[in-house]
């Protein structure tokens, strides 16, 4: 087998990171089901042309072919990989709205590929953890404020473990359309799409960039700069939006729908993740079908990794032609953030296999003791492994160190079980012995 | 959004069957788990060269291009999708081979895709978990005895949520060899390849086969088939196997290492999964890296569906020129599996929501006051959701009706909890009530 070496941008992990990443999905999963999310799973390939519907990301699709397919071409539709769970979700919803209860909250967890030239915390097959709730004709607004929150819930969930804090930015994109529309600017999604640059090009770019392609006065500019200076974790905020738009006579129906929505989140978060959501106005989000609250979250500490949780509010995920499906989810950008906890050294796994116990072999003529012992220990839910050979007792004790497996038993009469760390070795019996909790099974822990 | 319909081959679950396959995953994995196999997830692709080195699966290549990558083509690499387990786990042994302990247990649960024609049962995208034991150099023949226990175990460990029992048919290749080679029949292969085909063709076309393509007698052909038709549970087989070969002067080394090794499959079987592992000397496998133990498992009273959970023993899963690296390992066809299960009404979910107790909303200026219940049952670890909408009681108990949700919450002075099955309403206090164990997550039961 010729050339093996990783391929750049499809991050893979050993035995102990994978015990990480497992904990992060379970944790996940966990917190998306106990606030009553359905979990779905959908197939990894959607037709190319459901794919290529927004045009932004085309050039990210992976195509697929089967390899003898020459000749067959136009029989099959073409298909390619989903690079991300929205799409298919809305595929989801339409092919089955007959049998589906709105509104509809769903978790996904998958993998996701996009054809991207890999970097830093860019990958080419991601996991994707996703919650959206979805409604049929409408959607209360309350759910803008319940999304980000289960977000909080979920990584909150994972601070035990050493994931820094996080900080989930919102904006809502009625406060940014009324208040551009305020000033006479009517490329919203232009002066957006600008805004959104703000962090990478700084502001006089931006307000050269507004002037140039959305056709912004030297004073519209600067208010549009002003309105994304704004940011705050209290509903201060919207008193200084409102009096910013008053300043420049900008006040319109749509400010303030969407300051009082804005307000509502605001408020709600501090009561229910206190510290943890802070409106911050210059969040645009590059995609154009949000239409109400959009967020983005960054990880204390480490911001330069971006928004490792984004998402927002879409008047029509998907339609039919007679019912038009609104949404609100956010994703979380799973491999991303797994890959910053171990490269930064920033959680561990006890150890790279489930195994607490290794069943000593005294002889191969008597591997059917140690299998029975292991038997009687996975009945009463420990994870036990018998040695690979009727070594000496010292190499069986050495196969367990390397692999972290805290405890050999011995068969014999009594049975003996040592806990290799201390050294301590005791009688034990496989019917009733248990080992510590924190022993159980591997955990994962704040790094060194 | 057009033509919404499903695709041929690429199964997808309402979320209560998602609730099913969910728990066949979670089954699985546990029990590989309390078996001391370390999880790890590949990579979905493969370089193309990689995947064809089995020209036999070739056809069921899906290659994967990017849509902007015209003019680029010769950069990458050419990958496609995996279409098993195997060939990723080979190479991630060699990649990270200086970096694992040997043997090396591990399962791992993951899609794979394949270009076939869909038909009953045969899906182009589907999920595998599979369990390997990989030794660096050797590995001891025990482990041909371990994992197709470790397999009953999983297999068993779901019969109390109505899977058919399950019965694995076992063989050796060297038991087959030696027998055809004691024959004279030196290409092994052929005779199995055509073996192989007993089940489809039948016993006369199968002796034209061996004549035509073998070279066999009408005597070796007799032969055998009178080897295929051999199967039991016991170790008696060992001896029918023995005679016959004695009867045709076929008896060899190889035989006698292969039947020893057979019959201590057999006898360690019958003592810790009784009934369910069976000798059947008809178990050819297509694929001829097998060397040892080959394995075929069948749902009782399900048997067209085929084999459900396959593999084999084989002396180089791969090597890297100085190394080879040999091991033993089996298959389940996880969705082959839950679709059938889910077709044939064999199993179902108590309901396909996660969520125990569904808070009711007195009006939507009180909503706050349902969240802290909510929020409240589920910092105990109870599945709690918010009513969408303060309407009518009524109303919002058809919401969780139609979910499944069997607790509805009613927010006063006190609390009530109602049981919307038995319509028994009680007093109920967030911070200690819980719903009975049965209810508190979504299980899944045999199928009425």
């Amino acid at each position: 087998m010729a050339r093996i070496a990783p391929l750049s941008g499809f991050p893979e992990w050993l035995p102990d990171g994978r015990v990480v990443e497992q904990h992060v999905l379970d944790t996940l999963r966990r917190t998306f089901e106990l606030h009553g999310f359905a979990g779905i799973e959908t197939r990894a390939v959607e037709p190319l042309d459901q794919l290529l519907r927004k045009g932004e990301t085309s050039k990210e699709v992976y195509v697929l072919r089967r390899l003898q397919a020459e000749g067959e071409e136009g029989q099959d539709r073409q298909l390619g990989l989903h690079f991300d769970l929205t799409v298919p979700f809305a595929r989801y919803v339409l092919e089955n709205a007959g049998r589906l209860t709105f509104p509809f909250k769903r978790y996904q967890i998958q993998k996701v590929w996009r054809g991207e030239r890999p970097q830093d915390g860019r990958f080419r097959e991601f996991v994707q953890a996703d919650v959206d709730v979805v409604g049929a004709g409408e959607l209360p607004y309350h759910y803008e404020v319940e999304l980000p929150l289960v977000m909080a819930d979920a990584l909150g969930a994972l601070a035990d473990v050493g994931l820094p804090p996080v900080r989930i930015l919102v904006n809502n994109r009625k406060v940014a359309e009324g208040f551009y529309r305020g000033l006479g600017l009517d490329d919203v999604e232009g002066v957006l799409r600008n805004i959104d640059k703000l962090d990478k090009i700084g502001p006089d770019a931006v307000a050269q960039a507004l002037a140039a392609e959305c056709g912004a006065t030297p004073e519209q500019a600067k208010a549009c700069l002003e309105l994304a200076a704004i940011s705050g974790a209290d509903v201060g905020v919207v008193d200084r939006v409102r009096a910013l738009a008053a300043s420049y006579g900008a006040a319109s129906d749509l400010l303030e729908t969407g300051l009082a929505e804005l307000g509502a989140l605001i408020e709600a978060a501090a009561v229910r993740a206190p510290g943890v959501v802070v409106a911050d106005l210059k969040i645009a989000r590059g995609l154009d079908y949000y239409t109400g609250s959009v967020y983005e979250t960054v990880l204390v500490g480490h911001e330069s990794l971006g928004s490792i949780c984004s998402g927002g509010r879409y008047d029509t995920l998907a339609s039919d032609g007679k019912t038009a499906y609104p949404g609100v989810g956010l994703s979380i950008g799973v491999s991303r953030l797994v890959s910053r906890l171990l490269s930064a050294g920033l959680v561990a796994a006890t150890r790279g296999v489930p195994t607490a116990a290794l069943v000593a072999v005294v002889s191969e003529d008597q591997r059917a003791a140690s299998d029975a012992v292991a038997a009687a220990l996975r009945a009463r839910g420990i994870p036990a492994d018998v040695a690979p050979k009727a070594a000496k007792f010292g190499k069986q004790i050495q196969f367990a160190d390397r692999r972290g497996i805290p405890f050999v038993w011995f068969p014999g009469s009594p049975d003996q079980v040592k806990d290799i760390r201390s050294g301590e070795q005791v009688e034990a019996d496989a019917s009733s012995w248990e080992p510590p909790a924190a022993d159980w099974w591997p955990r994962v822990v704040p790094g060194a």
